[in-house]
């Protein structure tokens, strides 16, 4: 996967993430190594540490205010670097891991706002807030943060970078993967086999395919006062409408080209309400039911008209709220099986990131984990055809 | 001056700066190496970048409102290392100097907001903006930035920091030195002789003395609509009030111990207008001769009251905007003349930076570069006893 088949010693790393729905900050701590190439890894340790509500509250505010008094940036700093620095100390702590022993900390820190770049050329910028260092300060553990800026001096969106771990966590010698995460928006890393990838110069690719959890949980809201349909059990006892089926996988983001990205504006409440005028009569486990075999298809729609022509994709892998819901993985089993033509016909299993030994909630952290393990070892960790820099770059920014 | 005596070899690093008058970025190339624990240096080229108006315009705004939308902090810092680079870039392009001739660039971004930790021990945050990703991208250089909060994450201030550059440019085996710098406020840096360093264990110190060229300034606005008093012209011309100046010696920050910090809030306008109303009678000039006897005798004081007492000086090295004005620098070397015991008389010599080759307004950027030369080094570059840090650390986030 590294040119000139790379060999490293084993590096141990801790990823810190807190998303965006600020609810806390995990840490995963793995060992990483390079042997002829290939990424070899363990994970060593989880933890994780709520968001408090005030902080919680606070940060909130200032993402929908989109404003912000300078000392308030500045107590937010000090404060989210302080709650990223006590998880990473905690993980130490309860695993009796010291700083001797861990080469370095990623922290993703908590984003306030992300300005992407104009299709003209202007530059975008981004803020993550949460003082790298106050980690360093409170481990003793060389910390590297702030990755996305790198990418966006490049000309790049700075997003997504996990397709940088999806690749070295799922490229396979022969299966080209799906890696498709499921939170309330659903995203897609396309990692091509690495012989395809050697012999067909196919690049590492990413895009929104459409909605996660989002439809269903606004429909979970407005008919049960529910967060999420939990075990997939409403949509299990409902039936499939197909004319609001119809009517979703009419939806003109779906035939849009990669890459291409979407969120609350597309695919949020108002688009629900909107939906709900239209279809009166349907009842409320037929409306989960349907949107969650929306979810799926739109899913699987998005693979036949952008992947498949390309791609020779042998196993997708789940990730997300998503893949807690099995109706959801039932619906893309079944989907996959009845694909339409003319694209080749695909046998696609549909797997979980636990069956890859990684737990779901800790992918991310441990996704930060490797692009600082890469930052330390030196090895470019943007993906140029997934965020559209003009080139390769190390992002991160390191103290000690 | 280094444990050990190391002997390092040279390594040429940029400094770039942009000070709390936004006026433009400085950027400044030196060589640095260390020859058994000292310091040998030798700058190579200087270039500086005047800061465009409307960009000027829009920080000044934001510090005055301490209120900024997230948008338009992602532009400033966009803009700002954009500015920042192109300096960088523009002092390579100049002087041939490629990417492969320099090891490091230091910036120190522009400052938005400095919020100090507490005296109860609450953890202060200051806000530096400039991408350095930008800078990186665009030179080729790895870029050593912000580095304030590492000292701010060991309980520090996160200033000053140019006190770093003071000693390593000015420690003397036998001479104790003052570097003072007199800008809107005027502070220095005591740098004791090598000999009292090491035999008495004498800390380098820094504090603000009190007004640097600000009420000098005040006057001048007030009585001639002009800036500042050009080569002290006015001041030569005036009388010193001697009611007046036994006024202003009364002003109670003068008694504070050390460590102390002061500004616009003690010495500015309102503080001018009041001592305007309480001596009506005096003429401009002699307003103009006064303050300027009154900047150089509250620097004096301040030695005689927390310098003297303790370390030996035989040198003062002054800089900043007052270093031009030759009545001050007059009025100095008298009142060093005519000291006031019951301190020991010390005999002084009051230089300029430019005596020692180095340009008063590249100063800082010359700290900014031997602050990222010491972070490459790994060598700590903050000093604890000036900044109230805990400890000693290495200040600077790398970006390459």
């Amino acid at each position: 996967m590294f040119k000139g088949d790379r060999t490293t010693p084993p590096l141990t790393v801790m990823g810190l993430m807190s998303g965006t729905s600020v609810d806390g900050v995990d840490a995963c701590l793995a060992r990483f190594a390079l042997e002829s190439g290939q990424l070899r890894y363990e994970i060593i340790a989880t933890h994780s540490q709520t968001m408090p509500a005030e902080l919680r509250e606070r940060l909130l505010r200032c993402m929908a205010d989109k404003q912000i008094h300078l000392q308030e940036f500045c107590r937010l700093n000090v404060e989210v670097g302080t709650l990223f620095a006590e998880t990473a100390w905690a993980l130490m702590q309860t695993h009796h891991i010291t700083a001797a022993e861990i080469d370095a900390i990623g922290s993703h820190g908590q984003t306030l706002y992300h300005w992407p770049p104009s299709q003209s050329g202007q530059l975008g910028g981004t803020l993550q807030i949460g003082e790298p260092s106050l980690i360093a300060e409170k481990t003793g553990v060389l910390t590297i943060a702030d990755f996305r800026p790198r990418d966006m001096a490049a000309g790049g969106h700075g997003a997504p970078l996990v397709c940088f771990a999806d690749q070295l966590l799922f490229q396979h010698e022969a299966m080209g993967r799906c890696i498709q995460n499921i939170g309330g928006i659903a995203n897609v890393t396309v990692v091509p086999s690495l012989a395809d990838a050697q012999q067909k110069h196919l690049p590492v690719i990413a895009f929104d395919t459409g909605p996660g959890n989002m439809l269903m949980d606004a429909a979970m809201d407005h008919f049960f006062s529910k967060a999420y349909d939990a075990d997939g059990a409403v949509a299990a006892s409902g039936q499939v409408h197909a004319g609001l089926l119809a009517h979703l996988l009419s939806h003109p983001y779906l035939g849009q080209c990669p890459p291409k990205t979407t969120g609350r504006e597309l695919f949020g409440a108002p688009y629900f309400q909107q939906l709900l005028s239209q279809f009166a009569e349907i009842a409320p486990a037929d409306w989960v039911a349907t949107l969650n075999r929306f979810t799926a298809a739109s899913i699987v729609d998005a693979y036949q008209r952008f992947v498949f022509p390309r791609y020779a994709v042998s196993e997708l892998v789940v990730g997300g709220g998503g893949s807690f819901n099995p109706v959801l993985l039932e619906n893309l089993r079944a989907l996959f099986a009845e694909q339409k033509q003319p694209v080749p016909k695909q046998s696609i299993l549909v797997k979980t990131h636990a069956q890859f030994g990684i737990p779901d909630q800790y992918k991310e952290a441990l996704a930060f984990a490797l692009l600082a393990w890469a930052n330390v070892e030196g090895i470019p960790n943007n993906i140029p055809t997934c965020t559209g820099a003009q080139h390769a770059v190390i992002m991160g920014k390191r103290v000690t």
